[in-house]
């Protein structure tokens, strides 16, 4: 346990469903708590206080702004429709805040760019929302793909992110108004495939983008639907993705290397908090008379003493607890990852836009 | 058992690898028998007719036409390399024999439907020599599949089919030859893949198919690996699928229909002979709080007495007895799934060759 001196401090901005969960996770890591919530209205503030059976001495503000003017508020934690972001980012990053900030960063790079900008002008951390990246089981299968040996070379990545809500989702969530999360389920699931694919590539950057010829949207334009393929042409690899919000619930991941292949079917959220699994199989040849396999896939099951939001909040706040007290510069590797991110997902946009066209990068 | 005089007595024309496994499986099935094998030396036949310890009284001939003069040989198991196919199944239809063809069928669907029409026109039955069909496991997940509670519309999916072979393989192999099988990685990995995606749709064709830049072809212009997309329109479905020599063993099988998800990793060979699995998931949703499922996937696992090969076997030797012993007709969904099949390989060759453009079906 940290001295509670130490701990930073945490503002949420903004009272989304996902807020409930990252409070919940502030409170849990060793080295943050919360002193702040602000909402649109102190109403609201409080009743997700209220809802979320938070701290009584979490100050409750009823606007964006007074948290932000809080000089007690070490960082925010930013759960806001996407359109919201660049405004209050940068005056977050003014007011001399760190941020960890809801994916999808930004409706497109050159909005990102202006938010990381404020970020490192001023000497603060910035990390995007995504929670899958921090679970100890995304370390291991990372150790395991880059072990040449069993795996070798990357060359065909699939990924799948979607969901099924309900019709009142479909009508009246943020994630499918124009004016608010404008890249619909391209923004919210497939940030998660893309993401895992640049992941599965050390955040290389494919050649080409292109979207495939499925998109649906819903009357007002925003995508309910879309898939795309990458190539990195010096590798020869390929990647596809599908996401949406009329299929089933989907969070999978597949690996196909030169020498072997990984599995993970839960990777956004596990399907339980404590444990998280994938499945691998290497240098797997068929026996005599090819009636079977030599070898089967290996059930890899690493457990977490935190949930990986809570290792989020953890890690997060090790690099604001660097920069606040120790002189170290903010670590770019997450604004890099969310760059990437936001890059592929543009592409994709754009290519949508002009006709499922191949967009390079 | 059947009666003896009731079994369907098989010649093998052609001693490929694949050759021993099948020569097993007639040997296996309980309505069929092998009594003649042919290669194109007597050399070649004997020493198959020994590696595969071959009961003593199938006879060996040293060329594929005193095969078909064979009059005790009612049907014919054709590995020959696909440029052959044409030939010797027209004959085989001339000389009376009924046929399973080893995939993939043909060159382009021209050549199978000059095929099929022979088979037709003397009332024999056809069948391709993809296995994976006739596993138990296929028919439960299908059953499942049909269950639209369970699962509902099918919105994406996707395949993979590969595996890495030696070098040897990658230079003289008759599947890296573009006189023998021309259609190289596709015909041989990608025909599963296309074959599973079209199972998932119940046979119906897509509206349009597109291949994926990332062809690679060996020095002979045979495609080493390519990956497509496929769009049904109608029901606004996608599908992709990657097949390649050169990547790690795969053959996956992943549907993301709108209740549900299913998935198999092996289906094209299962692990293991005796038994096969596959998981699905329905009606998944997060419990409060988005930290976990509220269901995880099912595992289910099916037994088979048969190697799903022998199965193939005996379904088609009861399709064979049918005509030969009770005047019924032949059965032409096995036709019509492998003319489905070579449809949209051409479809995918043809996007290949024509800058990726999109093929209308």
């Amino acid at each position: 346990m940290a001295d509670k001196q130490d701990l930073i401090r945490f503002g949420i901005m903004g009272c989304a469903e996902i807020a409930s969960k990252v409070s919940r996770a502030i409170l849990l890591s060793p080295n943050a708590t919360l002193v702040a919530v602000a909402s649109r209205s102190i109403d609201k503030a409080r009743q997700f206080a209220d809802r979320n059976k938070l701290p009584e001495n979490v100050r409750l503000y009823g606007s964006y702004g007074e948290l932000l003017d809080d000089l007690s508020v070490d960082a925010v934690y930013m759960p806001l429709p996407t359109t919201l972001h660049l405004k209050w980012a940068v005056m977050a990053a003014q007011k001399g805040k760190h941020l960890l900030l809801e994916k999808p960063t930004a409706l497109d790079v050159k909005v990102l760019d202006e938010m990381l900008d404020s970020f490192q002008r001023n000497g603060l951390q910035f990390m995007d929302g995504s929670m899958w990246y921090h679970h100890p089981r995304t370390a291991k299968m990372q150790e395991l793909l880059s072990n040449s040996h069993l795996f070798g070379r990357v060359k065909a990545i699939h990924s799948s992110s979607s969901y099924h809500p309900p019709p009142h989702f479909l009508e009246n969530d943020v994630r499918v108004k124009p004016e608010l999360d404008a890249l619909g389920a391209l923004g919210d699931a497939g940030w998660y495939c893309i993401g895992a694919i640049l992941w599965s590539m050390n955040q290389k950057l494919p050649t080409t983008v292109t979207a495939l010829p499925n998109t649906i949207r819903n009357s007002a334009g925003v995508i309910l639907t879309c898939s795309a393929s990458m190539l990195w042409d010096e590798e020869e690899t390929v990647a596809t993705f599908f996401c949406s919000f009329l299929a089933h619930e989907t969070m999978s991941l597949a690996v196909c290397a030169s020498n072997g292949t990984l599995n993970v079917d839960d990777f956004i959220i596990p399907y339980e908090e404590t444990a998280a699994g994938f499945s691998y199989t290497s240098g797997a040849m068929f026996v005599d008379l090819h009636i079977g396999w030599n070898v089967k896939p290996q059930h890899v099951r690493v457990e977490t003493k935190l949930p990986q939001e809570a290792v989020m909040i953890q890690e997060f706040s090790g690099l604001v607890k660097g920069v606040k007290y120790l002189g170290a510069r903010p670590d770019t590797r997450w604004a890099e990852t969310s760059r990437c991110t936001q890059l592929v997902m543009d592409a994709v946009r754009n290519s949508i836009d002009d006709g499922y066209k191949a967009i390079k990068m």
